[in-house]
């Protein structure tokens, strides 16, 4: 591949890169632009939108600067940033690298929730140089998508983010994930017909998503959740563990397993894999009866969806071409868009919750085995969304109009 | 006003503030929106503009940093940045009060160079904070345009950027006046058939604008040059001078000139006014045979042009209301067009002079005392200006394609 792309460097038509591979072909020049949604077609135009006429909005703003939000684009202008140290399933590639996963990113924001957003890849990885940067960045935006940075980097970067800053802070590999998941889980459950109270779970993974899940499982009423990372199952015993896997040790894991994956899905409700891993047909065969299997690797799932389904009720994938895809294009656009149309200062946990929950519903009349979660071109997904955080935000008392 | 803007607080229609003043209608929730340029309407065409189509595109950049410009918008895409401490005639009102005025200049990047640009307002005004600040944002970006950042910093802001990144960093407030003001004064000194060595020029004001005329009109062959600042002539006798100020006193003033702006202005050819001051008819008067009289402060000429008139040979100001307007945009749109055509490393003297030529040369058959410079509307101008900058910076080894 790189001698080819080398071959056909400079040029301007995609014509080798189509015959190479249309994704080339398709991301010659980007995947985005920035458009005026004024006119500035004659002096008048410009004296309106430009000099003279933009000083008196300018001094407006300095006079009383919640205007900003009405006469800028800041309150429809999300950030997608990022640092470059965990794209995808490739790593630490830096900031230009991670670029055409940013702008696709920014064109869902804006395909699936109407928000506009721009791509910023830091070129730093130190947490204090990420937050202060962050920090100085934000009067032009009025939310932050932190995207593909590694873990447990990302957790302070976001929590810090969070203490300083008054718009909305979001990891989405953490949260996006985690309220897509949560969605799947409660239609799985409701066709089973149990209480996620009556759940126990197992989670494969203790990454950005892995304990992001964890969380909201947690706060959504679980049975019980077992985390388990390369060692095994992240207990309170263990002594080798960072400080975001000791409390996670504090809140998880009730019934005090300890030992390895494979044992803490002996007898489980709930398999998920969000490690990147795999895991044996024997351990799932030995997961309870009727067992929900979400195996979200991705490209290869922790177990194959035909072999899982030979065991569980309904099988997950992080793949668009099996049943029931837990992608994050389902939360983050219609979350951002609820957030802003409210102006929310922060995402909290309710709002998080409402967003899985609005989620589950779209499908709530057509539930079975093969959809436990809509597609992400269903249209209804994002204003059910949207409207749901909204809605939480207010009643949470964190929304400013 | 204030009191009516509130009333209208958290309206979404316009109605109110139309009512109140077309400027605060149009700007109702910004001015400009990002969009795709891809398709994104079903699964096939996320996968190749997300993933897992994104991923080799990711990992050929890694591999290969420059096919960054080839496969994001990185090559289209200019950085407006501020810190809010001069914009227009406003002042230290802050960055989010200056995002009107940085969203006017990105949609004018875009309708007049077809440059795509995003607004970045920096919560910050320490100068190493924001070199820091910029240098960690431009890997997402081709290009740097500093805007209403106050004198002297934006000297050292924009010297130190220059030296730090491999992408064009321009301070439009300094250079795009420059380059406009040069291409102006060429076609007068065409029009009256004398060389700029024959001519004697008289600068009022100091700051970013003033020190860029000064330097580009001595790079281009002035006669000679005087910059005077609130206490008149900058020479190199005076004790109270800044650095940026010694160093002009250096280039500037082979006549040894001292004392006030009158003074300087007594049998001058040229009157250049970026002050913001006001200059009395008698010294007007008291300039050469058929001067030129560029007084340029907005809203507020130095000297009204109807008065202007009835001494100089060719009056200019910077307002679109009179003859020969000198406006920035007819320089900024096809310098970073034509920078970022070749993926010019930096913006040259070279490349500025250029921009000059072929600014001025765009109305060069249509010479007259009201047209030395062509109206920001002219369709001629950005291609023009952007083929020249293009041909320079290859001309000057600073081009990479």
């Amino acid at each position: 591949m790189a001698a080819e792309i080398v071959n056909s460097q400079g040029k301007l038509d995609g014509g080798v890169e189509s015959a190479i591979d249309p994704a080339f072909a398709l991301h010659r020049g980007g995947k985005m632009a920035v458009r005026a949604t004024v006119p500035v077609r004659d002096a008048d135009d410009l004296s309106l939108a430009y000099t003279p006429g933009v000083a008196k909005v300018c001094s407006a703003i300095a006079e009383q600067p919640e205007l900003v939000h009405d006469y800028t684009w800041k309150s429809q202008v999300v950030a997608v940033v990022t640092d470059g140290t965990a794209v995808l399933g490739l790593g630490d590639i830096g900031p230009q690298a991670s670029l055409p996963v940013m702008e696709g990113k920014a064109i869902l924001f804006k395909q699936f929730g109407g928000v506009d957003a721009v791509p910023i890849a830091l070129d730093c990885t130190d947490v204090d140089e990420i937050v202060e940067t962050v920090v100085r960045l934000a009067p032009s935006f009025g939310g932050v998508n932190l995207e593909d940075i590694s873990a447990p980097r990302c957790f302070e970067i976001e929590r810090r983010l969070q203490e300083r800053l008054d718009i909305p802070v979001f990891h989405d590999d953490q949260h996006g994930t985690a309220i897509v998941t949560l969605a799947a889980l409660r239609n799985a459950a409701r066709l089973r017909g149990v209480a996620l109270g009556e759940l126990r779970a197992v989670i494969s993974g203790a990454g950005a998503a892995g304990v992001a899940i964890a969380k909201i499982l947690v706060e959504a009423g679980i049975g019980d959740v077992a985390v388990c990372d390369r060692k095994g199952i992240v207990s309170a015993g263990r002594t080798d563990l960072t400080d975001v896997k000791r409390e996670l040790a504090g809140f998880t894991n009730k019934a005090k397993l300890s030992g390895s994956l494979e044992s803490a899905m002996d007898g489980a409700d709930v398999f998920i894999g969000v490690s990147g891993g795999t895991v044996p047909e024997e351990a799932v065969a030995r997961m309870a009866k009727d067992a929900f299997v979400f195996a979200m690797a991705n490209p290869t799932p922790e177990i194959h969806p035909d072999v899982a389904r030979g065991y569980a009720s309904v099988v997950a994938t992080g793949r668009s071409d099996y049943p029931n895809q837990i992608n994050n294009v389902l939360a983050f656009p219609g979350i951002f868009a609820g957030a802003l149309q409210v102006r929310a200062s922060k995402i909290t946990e309710g709002m998080k919750l409402a967003a899985a929950e609005a989620l589950a519903a779209v499908v709530s009349d057509e539930l079975s085995a093969d959809c436990v979660i809509p597609s992400p071109f269903d249209e209804r997904v994002a204003p059910a969304v949207t409207s749901a955080v909204a809605a939480a935000a207010r009643a949470e008392g964190v929304a400013r109009r």
